[in-house]
């Protein structure tokens, strides 16, 4: 991440040390050996390096420290988009704790408690479904929040994501665009999860815009795991006519379906169309390639720790920003065998 | 999990409402509704629930939290260890912290320090290889840790794992078994990462041991991502004679081997067969099944939370458990197309 003013990240470079040597230097300098203290002030000077966030932070908060509340670490469904997020707290110093929810918004309600008690000064949170309360026992706090993974344009919160009903919308249409009309979906469970209902959402209309006979044969709702999409590929299967494609979740999903397709003898994409959401690593490693849809991840991390350093600096952050998803064709998607009423 | 003694999910149950309601209940009645106090001391007189560890921890220990060091959420290594841990500590109406290290072990002692600086009851650590000045730390604060993915029967730590050694060299002597003679390794990189040197020594004794030929053809260390394991596989395939097996450091860099195999036209495992480490998810989803080693996550996790519970009770724990790994035949390993040697 090279930037035009010098992170503490560079000031670490320089110096040699590590950036939680940096912060300790500007904490508790008794911590850190004069020797090494030296050449940090050296490095810090060479670099013209100001107090940033993190230092203003640091300086606002005893503990330095930020809080991510998410649904789980199963998966890694939200690993790269946490890292990113850690790696601009890291640059500026202040340490993350990540606690999970299992997608239970009484447990998230009690994470949040518990990291506040503990004297987080920001704090990130996926989605935007949520119990009132949740997001009144923050502000009754003055901690400032961010929402990750979902985007909305109009709201008064500060979202940094994409828009997955419309992300949906447009996988959907190119699997219609292939020439599939018996489409079937896996869906994550949409209770207290919207991201899996506005990917559900997006594919619902999707399909109802394209008419033309275009049928959505099921949607079958699965925790989050292989051997749930596994067992949902059955059920979703098992509909007459057969669906000729089908619209999971997410990569999880969508690669325990492909497991199961296999072990029931159907040639993916030959018999059946696979697509994913997400684009995690499990989605290359796969065969074939499963086709599905990039998440910003990264960009999300990132942007999403800059507004919660922003907020927690008494900064107005800079407007909920549109990130873009994108559609990744790989192996899983390809035209049914017999097309029915193409047009 | 059903166990004799009732649990405070027990409780939980019964009473229809979370655990996290129960420890509230537990913690600061005020926050919690009349009725619903009532309906959960209904339920611990039902159940006969009698004060646990947990409200043991919580009774010591205001935050009645217990934090997490890990190296990485990438790839989700390490998610079902740290998930069934966190479970036993929910069961106990203990809250888990996670922190991240990305295998650097001076932000080790950086996180383990926060977490402390947080009140922290206990620590959960990867490996045993850190400087002595981590454990002196944790041991000054008079906090008990335990130590995870990692045995060793005669240390005077805690440690809740598996042999990693051990494993590795079982799942070369199947390799050899099969008939290959011609073995590379892709390891994850060696350096503070004990848990990877004893998986590559564990092969190196499995091949020096076997002799009749068998040779270690080379070792290439990369990080535990899809990308550098594909990386690894074009130096690791590059010797002459090629390898006819490749034995990886985890299932991550044996998928990305896989990948990178394909797209050399190499058929697996016709051409080239790849043998992983840890049996997540990923072993699972890729195609032909990945061949690999199970470790025993779950059970890992859920032992380390109990001893970790006990200690922080100012129980003497049980002495480190000795957790097995089992070999997982999937469709990576076949014999060598040209049979060299087998007797």
């Amino acid at each position: 991440m090279s930037t035009a003013k010098a992170t503490l990240k560079d000031v670490a470079e320089r110096a040699g040390v590590s950036s939680a040597t940096i912060s300790r230097a500007l904490n508790d300098p008794d911590k850190v050996a004069a020797d090494t203290r030296a050449k940090i002030n050296a490095a810090i000077l060479e670099l013209g390096y100001t107090p940033n966030f993190g230092a203003r932070v640091l300086a606002s908060n005893r503990t330095g420290t930020v809080g991510a509340v998410i649904p789980t670490l199963s998966n890694a469904i939200f690993a790269s988009g946490v890292q990113a997020f850690q790696e601009v707290l890291d640059e500026n110093g202040i340490t993350l704790l990540i606690a999970t929810t299992d997608f239970d918004p009484e447990k998230e309600l009690y994470q949040v408690r518990q990291l506040l008690a503990h004297g987080a000064a920001g704090l990130l949170l996926v989605g935007a479904d949520r119990p009132w309360t949740t997001l009144d026992f923050i502000e009754k706090h003055g901690v400032p929040h961010v929402l990750g993974w979902c985007a909305h344009a109009d709201s008064d919160q500060t979202c940094v994501g994409f828009d997955n009903a419309a992300a949906a919308y447009d996988a959907t249409q190119r699997v219609l665009m292939q020439g599939h009309r018996r489409i079937a979906m896996i869906s994550g469970e949409c209770a207290s999860n919207d991201r899996a209902q506005a990917r559900l959402d997006g594919v619902r209309r999707a399909i109802s815009d394209h008419g033309r006979g275009a049928a959505l044969l099921s949607v079958t709702e699965a925790k989050y795991l292989l051997q749930m999409g596994a067992e949902a590929f059955v059920t979703a299967y098992s509909t007459r006519p057969h669906p000729t494609a089908i619209i999971c979740g997410n990569d999880v999903l969508a690669a325990g379906a492909m497991i199961q397709a296999r072990e029931m003898g159907l040639d993916i994409p030959g018999d059946i169309s696979i697509v994913g959401f997400d684009d995690i690593g499990l989605a290359r490693a796969v065969h074939p390639g499963l086709t599905t849809v990039r998440v910003p991840q990264s960009e999300m991390g990132r942007q999403a720790a800059e507004q919660l350093l922003a907020k927690i600096s008494g900064e107005t952050p800079p407007p909920n920003p549109e990130l873009q998803t994108e559609f990744i064709m790989r192996g899983t998607l390809a035209p049914p065998k017999q097309d029915i009423g193409l047009r």
